[in-house]
Parts: structure tokens; C-alpha cells; sequence
């Protein structure tokens, strides 16, 4: 473990020391298959059964319904940005927004290029330092979803209340950064997408967990490689996957059910949070997060010191204690701690440590 | 090396033994980083370091002008069947496919959602099995560009002579399944592109050059990340892009150089594919393979024997051997060796002796 780093990367970020030993292990040759991981064919039964095995995992640690598709894309959350609006913005051909920040602007931005986008319960005014209340959100019952995102890794907000009052209207979730990272009702769902190099595994894989009536709505004359359709029913296989990265994360899913699933992961997750938010809070104002606690994000933890100047000493001293990523998005600067699923308790003590002896020498 | 099997999957591909080692060794920590290759940050100094090596080594093995562009991107060539329509679709929305086969078929598809194609040469009345010879050919000298697949993975046909006379017009190339295998004449292209999963790397990243003035025919308001702009631009770097795969394609291109660069690799994939025609041509008709010498690929190596039966106890016999891929495509049937850059010539010659011996013991 030694010479591990305390990684608190934002993304690709820190993967579990389990699953990064079994892919070691299987670079070269993957169990008896004569081949690596990497070298197996995808319509061979070795791969099919780490993909069938890989969306078993997934749907059985968020209970999935049957009545939803759940596939394995590439071009991560930005491509998404612009599958959902093509596929899914074709009956009233309006969407609804609900703009938390800069990863929700993006996602608008693209919706735009496709149809009429309203945005809803925009807390832009405030820099995106919260979450909307239910009171500030009207949607338009003829929109053809609503779409928001779960948590805003760089404003360091989270989704933490109970899912905005949609109707019938179907709700679209962005959830890259905090898939599986505590138990959420599918069914409140029409579709959850997530690009997988927060906590689900490496970059190069996206998951879409879609309600098959969605189905339907898709323009038959899209890209074939655009159209969830494709996707769902050559289960993932219509063209070559991302095989290793999707192998990744079927270890990683065998890894959280070994943690006791996504409650047991919630647990752990609200406990290192609360670590770090414990240490800002008691630092009588010396560091600063400007997040009410009712949607402080458990994913990522934002925070300010005094000065500019301050800061770049502070990243300094933890950059000597092996402490990579804490440098705040270069949107809004200051520091932010990524702290996903496989980051350890131990890697927050060691941040929390620093902290509270980098006041002491610089207070 | 007892453990490995017989590779001739026909992608994802076998891939060099050194290369798994190198990546092997870094998969839980690369370098003094403390980090996974998989958990640095897209943004981090090392892995910028990675993809511009990756780029230079790819423009120093093709002699790439700088003229050109040379993007990372996911999706695998069945989106780049898409996007080149997307992209460059846009003047006379016209454009010339040379139909050669599975794929060609696939990306005539896509371009037909986007504009006018013109199926150019097919050789489908002889199943393919052939390349068209260039009086065949004739171009529409107002097309937005010709398209032509350098190599046919199923058929097993390469365009081993010039490149079509296509004139002003810009050629577009889909050379997924022999990028690399040879040196190439970039200059005579308008578009290169190829998944990496063959001879380049893993799957997950395809890889594509552009000569950069046809960039401007982008429509504005195509998706983002569907867009070359965004990636020419942003030197593949606009989203998170699939770091682990675009890492062992940087090996991969180290380990072209120290064989000699692409000159180098193809006498090597000469030799390797004279090793197998020649045990075909020599059996007296036992195995047959219907290409003509002149596009006879040498990537893949299809052959057929006298009964499908025959075949079927061909290829479990091989299969006892530790022989793998060994089938035809399921559109086609019979038998395929995919010897592509990194099958070693020893593979070869344990095929080419279990032929012999097939022969003689079923002859």
C-alpha cells in the first residue's frame, strides 16, 4: 500500500485496490482462457459471461426492474447530453431542465441544438451553491421528461431529497457522479445514465439503465449507433464494447456487494463524509463550504481558505504527503476533495490530519 | 509464454506479449504516480504526457502532415459510419461508397440517413471476393468525398494496390482491420479511421486523421461530441477520454518502432501471411481460399474445406491445440486466421503444421 497515493481525483478517480489487483492478475492471461482480458474476443462465452455477469451485478445491486433495459455505452455523460435528447425529445419535442450547475448547463446545451429546453429551478443566482427547493421547481406536464443532475461535482452540491414532484412526466437523471454510491428507487426513473470513472470503474464505459416504453420514441431514421434501441436489444453487443473497462466494472460491482451493496456503501460514504465536513466546520470559519448541509455533496467536498495564496500552500503540503486532486475545478478554484466509493477512510483522516495542522501552523 | 493460447481472434486481437507486461506492471500503480493507469486524472501531466506520445508516435510510424488532425475518440468505427456522413456530408450532400463487403454495407447504411450514396465497384455479385479492379470504378467528381474499407475482415480482402483515382475529390478510409499493418501514403487521404481493437490496441478507442480544411464542413449545429471540431480542437481531451485503452495504444506504437516502424511490420505481416496462403495453395485443393493473389488480405486469412463437417472437426482439433478465433464469421461460415500485427509467426506455424496434418490423416 505504500506506495499508493491518497488519490482524490474527480475522474478517472481512485478505483479499489481488490479490483486494480484481480485485473492485474488477468492482464496477461485472464483466468484459463490462454488470453488477456483484453484479448478476448466479445462474442466469445468468456466475455459474455463477464457482461451478462457485469449487468446482473448492476441490476440486482439497484434492483432494477425488468422492465427496464440496462446497457453498457461508450462517449461517456457528454455523449449522453445528446443520446437522451434525440431519442427521448420527439413527442412534445419541449424538456425540462433543472440547472445545478456547470455539468447541467452542458447537458442544456446540447437539449437545445434538439428542441425547447425550459430551465427549471436554476440556482445560478446563488452560484449554484445549493439544490432547488421542491417550492421553486413548476414543470410543464407536456415536456417529454425532466431531466436533472444527481450531484454537481464541481459546486459540490448533491441530490440528497427526495426526487423532484415529476407527475408523470418521466425523469431523466445524469448520475455520473454518484452512481452507486447509495441505494435509489429505479421505478421514480425513467432513465439513469452515468459515465463510469467516479465509482463504477474506469473511463471509456457509460451505463443507461432506460424504462423500455422510452423505447418507443426514438426516430427510426437515427445513427443506429445513437439509438438506444441498438443497444438494449443486442444487449450491449451490437458492435465491439469497451471490454476492458466493462470487465472493470463487474469487479468493482463484486467489490460492493462484498461491502454489503449500496446501503452498506451509503453507510461507509455518509461516515467519510461526515469526517471531512466535521473538519471544515469545526475549523471555527478557517476553512469555508458554503453548502447548506441538507444537499452538501458526499462525492465531493468543496472548500475555500482566506486567500488564493493560502490555498496554493495548502495543495502544496498535501501534494507532499501524496495527496493528488485537491485542487478545485479551474471554474471556481479553491479546493475540493473527491471522495467516491473507493477512496478510503483512511485517505480522508490523513486530508483531515493535514487540515487541522495546517491551521495550527498557518491560523 | 505455455499459458497463452493461440490468438487469432478477429478483434479485439491478440496483442504484444511486451505490451501486457508493461501494462500489467503499471495496473495498480504506474510509475512513481502512486496511482492505477486507470485512476491518474485525464487532465493530470502524466496522462498528458501518454496521449500527446501516443500522438507523436502515431504521426512519426504514418508520416502524418501536420496538416492533419489525429483524434482519440470512443464508439468504435460503427460510429465513425455516422459521423463521417455527419461531418462531411455537407456540401453536395453527395458522396461515393465502394462496397466491398460486411462493413462497407454497414457504413453505406449510415450514410444514406445523412445524404445521397452512390454504390461504387461492388463486387457483390461475386460475394465479395475480390477488390474492384479501377476500371470499375468511376467517381462522381462532385461527390463529398469517396469511401472505400482498406481491408474486409470477413471476406478477406485488402486493397493492397494503389488507391482509387478519385481525383480532387477527398478519399475517406475505414482501415479498422489493417491501421498500422503497413505504411501508408497519408497525403492521399481526406479521412483515416480505424477502432483500435485490430492491430492497434485494445477496444474502446478508434482512432482518426483529418486533413484539417475539411474540418470546416462541420455543420454548427451538430452534437458536440459528435462534431471532429471539438476533438481536433481539444486534442481528444473535450470529455474524459477512454485513458486506459489510448495508453496501450501508445505501447502498442513503441513496440511498432522497436520492430522497425510500419516498414518493418510489413515484411514481418508479408512473411506471416505467404506462411499460410502458401500451406492453402499447396494442399492440393483441400483448402480453398477464393481471393485473388492481388487482394488477398493479409490480416485475414479465409479458407474453406470440403464439408462443413469437415471444418467442424478442423476446428476442434484446433481448439485442442489451444488454438482460438479460428471460425469463419457466422455470414459466411468456413475458416479464419486474423494474424494481425502481433500474432507471432510461431502461431502461424503451429496452424500451418495442424493443417498438414489434418490433411494427411482426413485427406
Amino acid at each position: 500500500m505504500s506506495n499508493r497515493a491518497h488519490n482524490f481525483n474527480a475522474g478517472p478517480a481512485v478505483l479499489p485496490l481488490p479490483v486494480l489487483e484481480e485485473l492485474r492478475d488477468n492482464t496477461v492471461v485472464l483466468g484459463t482462457s490462454g488470453m488477456s482480458i483484453l484479448e478476448i474476443s466479445h462474442r466469445s462465452k468468456q466475455f459474455e459471461e463477464i457482461i451478462q455477469s457485469a449487468e446482473a451485478r448492476l441490476r440486482k445491486l439497484l434492483s432494477v426492474p425488468a422492465d427496464y433495459g440496462v446497457i453498457f455505452l461508450q462517449g461517456g455523460a457528454s455523449l449522453q447530453f445528446s443520446m437522451i435528447p434525440m431519442n427521448l425529445m420527439t413527442v412534445s419535442k419541449k424538456a425540462d431542465y433543472i440547472h445545478t450547475g456547470h455539468w447541467a448547463a452542458s447537458a442544456i446545451k446540447e437539449a437545445a441544438k434538439v428542441g425547447t429546453v425550459r430551465e427549471v429551478g436554476s440556482t445560478k443566482a446563488e452560484n449554484f451553491a445549493r439544490i432547488p427547493r421542491e417550492n421553486e421547481l413548476t414543470f410543464d406536464g407536456d415536456a417529454d421528461y425532466v431531466h436533472l443532475t444527481s450531484n454537481n461535482t464541481i459546486e459540490g452540491t448533491e441530490w440528497l431529497c427526495s426526487e423532484p414532484p415529476v407527475g408523470k412526466v418521466p425523469l431523466v437523471c445524469d448520475a455520473s457522479s454518484d452512481f452507486l454510491s447509495r441505494p435509489v428507487d429505479v421505478t421514480k426513473y425513467g432513465v439513469i445514465y452515468a459515465g463510469a470513472q467516479k465509482n463504477a470503474g474506469p473511463s471509456g464505459v457509460t451505463m443507461i439503465i432506460i424504462r423500455k416504453d422510452l423505447l418507443e420514441r426514438s426516430p427510426k431514421n437515427l445513427p443506429t449507433m445513437l439509438n438506444y434501441n441498438t443497444h438494449v436489444q443486442n444487449a450491449s453487443l451490437y458492435n465491439t464494447p469497451p471490454c476492458g473497462a466493462i470487465y472493470v466494472v463487474e469487479l468493482v460491482c463484486k467489490w460492493l456487494e462484498n461491502l454489503g451493496g449500496l446501503a452498506g456503501m451509503e453507510k461507509l460514504n455518509i461516515e467519510k463524509a461526515q469526517l471531512l465536513y466535521d473538519a471544515i466546520d469545526g475549523s471555527n470559519g478557517y476553512y469555508k463550504n458554503p453548502i447548506p448541509k441538507d444537499c452538501r455533496s458526499r462525492m465531493n467536498v468543496v472548500w475555500r481558505l482566506a486567500s488564493e495564496e493560502l490555498e496554493a500552500k495548502f495543495l502544496k503540503e498535501a501534494s507532499a504527503l501524496k495527496m493528488v486532486g485537491l485542487k478545485g475545478h479551474r471554474s471556481v478554484g479553491g479546493c475540493r476533495a473527491s471522495i467516491y466509493n473507493a477512496c478510503p477512510k483512511e485517505s480522508i483522516q490523513a486530508l483531515v490530519a493535514l487540515m487541522k495542522d495546517f491551521q495550527k501552523a498557518n491560523g
